[in-house]
Order: C-alpha cells, then structure tokens, then sequence
C-alpha cells in the first residue's frame, strides 16, 4: 500500500469519528497500519480535529520511533503499537472517549450481548479490561494500557470482538482497515446506548441465547457469511 | 399502481428513516407491496443508504423470487413477503433497530400504552414477539421470525397495532404505504423513548383507561375519525 | 391589533416550536388571541407544518366558530378558547407532545421547582390535572380538558404558572404573546428535561427553598424586575 | 492586551457556548478579565446571543462599575467580579444551566471523577456549593453566591478545579482565557453526562484511584506535562 493512500485512509477515520459525534475537542484518534512496510500512521498529539491534514498524520514503526512528519504523534500511540505487533490481522485502530462507551468503560462493566445489533458484530460481550495496577500506571502508562488489552484478550478471538473498554478510561476499536475501524467505534457507540437503555428497563435482563448469537454473527463473519451483495 | 411509482415510494420510505435518525448504517430497510401485480419492491441488501437509488430497488414475487434488479435484497426479505401475506391491506413495511424501540425489544417488553400520542397510533400495546426457539433460529431464520410475528397478531389486528418489537432484534412496523410505515416507524421510535421515560419517572404507571385510549384512537381511525382536512 | 400581525405571529410561534424540537409530524399547535376584536387564530387540523403559511391560520370566534379560513381549524381549538375565556391577559397558547415534559404527564407528576431555571419561570411547580372521567372522556372531550386545566388553577395564578401538563397527555403552555407561549414551551421541556435528570441522581431531593424560589422569579416578573435591559 | 481584543475574546467565547448547546435564550453569559488595567469584559443583560457584536460587550472595574458600554451588564456580574477578586489567574468565567450539570447541581451531589475524561481536567471531584440561607439569598445574592464558591474553595486550587456547581442554580467555570473557559465548560457538561449515565450502570461505582487520576491531570498540566505540540 502508498504511503499517502494510508495517510489518508487515516486522516478520513479521525474525521468520521468527529462526524458521528464520537469526539469532543481532541478527545480521539485514529491510526492505520501497513503489514507490508511494517508502518504505522497515526493522528498527532493535541491538534484540532478541524485543522487536520493528511500531511499532518505522523508515520512511525513499530518501535513507536517517528519515521516522517514534524509533529508530535498522539500519545496513544504506544498502546496502538503493542495492538499492531500482539494481534493478526489489524488495519486500524481507533480510540475515543464517547459518552455511551466510555459510561460503561467508567462503570467497569462489560458490555452484555442484549440484541442482534451486538450479535452482528461482536462475538460476545464487548469486554473490559482489568485495573491497571499502582506501578503500571505510573510506569509505562500507554504501553501498560496496551498489556492489559492483550492480557484481556488471551482467551478471546480480536476478529470476533473487534474491540475492548478500558477500564476508567474509554474504548478502543480496531478492523481490517482505517474506516473498518472507525465503523466499529460507532457500532460500540450504539451498541452501549441501546445496552444502557435496555438494562434501565429490565435489571434482569439476560444475553441471548447462543443460537441467536452464532446466527448474527455467522451471517456476516466468516466462509457461511450471506449478508451483503458479496 | 405503476412499479416505477413503487420503487420511488420505496426509496423515500428508506431515505426517510435515515433523514429521521432511524438508522444506522445498513441497519433497516423499507419494501412496498402491489397487490394488483402480487410484486413486492425491497431496499437490497447491506447498500449504502446515501448511494440508493430508484433503479437498485430489488422486485421480488410473493415467493421471494427476483423478478427485476441486479441487486440481492434484504435479508429481511421472506420476513416481509410472510407478514405481506398474512396481513391484509398492507402497502408498506419498515424494519430498523431505532434505539428506544429496540431497547424495549431487548428488554423483551412490549410498550403500555401511556399517553395520547401512543394512543392516536395504536389501539393497545406495542406488541412484543415470543423468543425463537434454537430450532427457529438455526433453521430459516428471516422465515420463522415471520412467523412470531404472525403467531403474535393471532389475536390482535394488524391495522389497529402497525408495528410490533421482534424480541431480541428491534420493530417491525407497516401501513398502508411505505410512506405510512416508514411515519409509524418514527412514532413507535418516540413513543418508546417516552415511554422509558414514563416507567422511570413512574415505575408503577398503570396504561391509560381504555375510554381515553379510545377516544385518541377513533378520532384518527375509523368511520367516526375528525382529525385533519379530510 | 391588525388581524394580519397576528396570523403572522401565530405562523411564526408554530414553526418555532418545530425548529426547537418540540413537535414530531403534527403533535403541536399554537394560537394567538386579540382581546380587542375578540378573535382567536390557531393552526389549522393536520396540516404538516413545513407547508403552512400565514394565510392557512385560521380564525374563530370565542365560540370556536370559524370566522376567517378555509381549513378546519386544530381540533384542540375549544381547549385554546376556553383558556382564553378562563384566563386573563392570555395572548398566545402553544400545545405540544414534547417528549420529556410529556413523560412527566403520562407519569402523573407535576414538576418540583429543582432549580432556578425553573423559578426564573414558574413560581411553584409545573402542575399536572387530574385525570378526566369516562363521561368527560366520552363527552366534549376538548372542553372537558380545557376544564380540566381551569379546575387545576382555582388556586394558581396562570400568570405565575404560565403552563400545565395535561396527564396522559401532555403540556399546554401560554403567555402574553405567541411568541412568549412558544418560549415558554421551549422552557417547560427543558425544565422537565433537567428534573427528570435530577430525580435519577437524587430521588429523594426535594424543592428548592422558598426564598430562593420567590428571589429567582420575583427578579424577572412583577414591579420589582431587575433582569434585561428593562 | 488591547480592550478591543479582550471584547472579541469574550464575544467568541459568548458565541461558542451557544454553538456547543450550552445555552438555551439568555440562559449563560462569558466574561474575561484583563489584569494589567483591571477591568472585565461582560455579556450584556438578557440579550439574544443571536444579535451580540463585540461592541455589546460590557466593560466594568473590579467595583462592578460600568466603565464603557450602553447596556447594562448581565446580572450575574458581581459573581464574576468576586471570583476574579478572589482567584489569582483568572482570565475568563464563564456561566451556563447547561443540562446535564445543572442536573448534578440541582441534585446537590458534586460530580465524583469516574473516568480519564474527567481526570484530564480536574484533579477531583467537580465540587458543589453549600446552599445558601434566606437571609444571604434576600441579600445581595449575586455577591453571596460568589461567596458561597469562594468559601468552597477555601481548601481547594480553582486551577486544579477550573469549576463549580452552584447547587439548585448551574455550573461556573473558569480559565486563563475566555476561550479556555468556554471549553471547560463544555467538559463540565460532558463529564456530568458520562457521570449521570455512569451512576445508572453501577450506582457503587467509586472515584477512580489517585495515581490514575494524578496521571492523567499531570500529563497535561503543571511542569511534567507531555501532552500535545508544546
């Protein structure tokens, strides 16, 4: 893949995000990644949303080292690396602090599997990630971050759960590609107002049964897949 | 009616429930219905609304057979070919997973009727489906949701309750045209937002005396109607 | 008054309350009242609002009797006249099914005073009326509500309390003009929207104190105003 | 700095709270404060933000005197002055019944900090006022109430708390620049929002732990801040 196809497939997600009302001020970010030049191209650090371009977006490796471009890279880019390097497959990420995602991120719990919205794209509840630690906060906070996203998927499937909360913090969301990525924070988005809404109407409310589960996501994942103009 | 009429029918019925906030990227669809020709007219599956236009517009037969289009339709197709089938006077069909309604869906509670503006559009609850049985969902799915659909309505009728909240999934509403439905699609949408907000206020809100329920919904429906310029 | 104004300022406070969101479809309607000449102009029944002009308003009579206008006049038109009859100093009365001040109406509840948003405007709570009975329903239905209101206030002061919700229903709300009938409607659901928030995260707050409700509504009404540039 | 500057700041900042659904009518107003001569800049009373040009703005002393200006200031000026008297660095106040913080407010529950989001900005909880007696709210209240946040703040740094909830009444927020309090502003708003729905998941929810919130308020002020392009 070019370079500037990236650059710009990157500066179009941190731009969709701020769209669908995902972003407050600088509250967010987007990056892409290129398995083949092993290159990653994020948003910089603290820039307004409404003044980006695509030469501003800031390429790096995977030792978060900045390869081209003058500006400083978000501050997130560390926990984005360790998502590139530890799972197969990944083509962007996404980061935000949405109010619907990032009130359940607060709240410490994980999404539950309440409809076929959820079931058509996650797997499974979208989950939470553990308390960072005193010392890993203080630590490597953004590379730490990232650790306690791996550690959270050690038994879960990153194309089958294509997301996580962090805990206190916010969510982080993640596809083949920039816009794949983008699309996904704003299905989690959704996802955990409809949840928020369900659960205030019914406390006991229960996931779905996994019949219904593996038909929705079975529908658009994987070699059974029917949805679409495929 | 001339299939040109209906398939611009159809597509405004889908551009409205995006203009109105109903849907989410690819998640609803409307469809219309000829009697005269037997010939149903569907959004195709999983296309960009904002790319839609009337010639993508799938024709199918009442059994669900492609008479005309290049496009695979909805998925959601044999469930609204069966609910055209068993409910007569039926012109229009709207699916989508709008947030208030299918939170009530998840919550797998059928809406009271609290207030006027539930009762100017439906003479009773918004009905809600039983669960799909492992069987139902791991055999032709879009099929026996049809089928839940009309096993809700054995004793309700279709025309004094146009939607219902398929469980665990979101509304299924009608009309006598697509346009109608895609009006009653908006109204089940604020009628369950209002509605969570009553029981929060309210959680012992009883519905509303059947006199009064009447009175709004006879107004609008039926030989004695006065409502409007007609 | 030229009757020319006041169709233009009836128009002007029906597409207000639009443009603020307080009306889905046709769930509104706002009328205007000339002592002078004894005539009421109000929206005309089911007319979509982005297609009314000024010459579409229609006048009456304080007999609900059309005096000007080709269109049937809003068939809330005998619960604005009686208003108009009951309450002094009344200019314009706006009815709407805005969602949050209509959950509190379908829950039962008046609106406590929370905060001085609210006693800048009404000086006690947004009541509620009781509910009708099944003759009242059965019987002049918009009058028996208009009636409603009136008993409601036998010991208010509508110009202390420039609205009411009507249960199971939802607000009608006035004021010397169309204009402030309009904004005063736009508070009302703001008002609810807030209290309804605030409940949630204190059910067991009570009312603000009465010195601070009187100095908040006594500062913007009365001789003793000292708010604008008055 | 030049008055005509500081009267285009504080018109920016009166503009950008409208923008971002702070302010319903005449419900907010923004002032800055120029150190070198002393003087503030201030929104007029009860004037339409729609129709505020830079000349409107309102100039006064640190007495509340008007200095420059034809129209008088808004009436809660004397709470500005006050917290400019009393906080070192103050460049900009402003005011808003923004809804979800005057939910928290009339609630009379500070905002505990939940989330990152909130830790960027505050280092801890958004504090609330004490409420006020009859005689302080029958007194000079404009003036009590500036004293009620100062007395808040008597073991609190206004720089580490850039703002308050006056109970039952909204937010005051501050900054070096107007521009600076407007956006916190809005974070206040957001923070409160997160928060309300945050309480709804998980009513135990406790304050995130100090070493994460120390992190996040460090990183991006005092000497180790690291955030951005600075």
């Amino acid at each position: 893949m070019l370079l500037k196809t990236l650059r710009e497939e990157v500066l179009e997600a941190n731009l969709e995000i701020v769209r669908r009302g995902l972003v407050l001020y600088t509250f967010g970010n987007a990056s892409g990644y290129d398995r083949a030049s092993g290159l990653v191209v994020i948003k910089p650090s603290g820039v307004p949303f409404d003044r980006l371009s695509a030469s501003d977006m800031v390429v790096t490796n995977l030792d978060s080292q900045v390869v081209e471009g003058d500006l400083r890279p978000s501050s997130d880019l560390v926990t984005h690396v360790l998502l590139y390097r530890s799972f197969d497959g990944l083509g962007g990420i996404v980061h935000t602090h949405s109010t619907a995602a990032t009130a359940w991120a607060q709240a410490g719990r994980e999404i539950p599997c309440f409809g076929t919205t959820h079931a058509d794209y996650f797997h499974g509840p979208v989950p939470v990630t553990a308390p960072l630690t005193d010392e890993e906060i203080a630590g490597d906070y953004e590379l730490n971050t990232g650790q306690a996203i791996v550690r959270r998927f050690e038994s879960l499937d990153p194309h089958s759960h294509p997301g996580v909360l962090v805990r206190s913090h916010g969510p982080f969301v993640w596809g083949r590609t920039p816009a794949e990525a983008a699309m996904h924070a704003v299905l989690v988005e959704e996802i955990a107002r409809m949840a928020a809404r369900t659960v205030a109407l019914n406390p006991q409310i229960q996931p779905i049964r996994r019949s219904l589960h593996d038909r929705h996501f079975l529908r658009k994942h994987g070699p059974q897949a029917t949805y679409g103009q495929g």
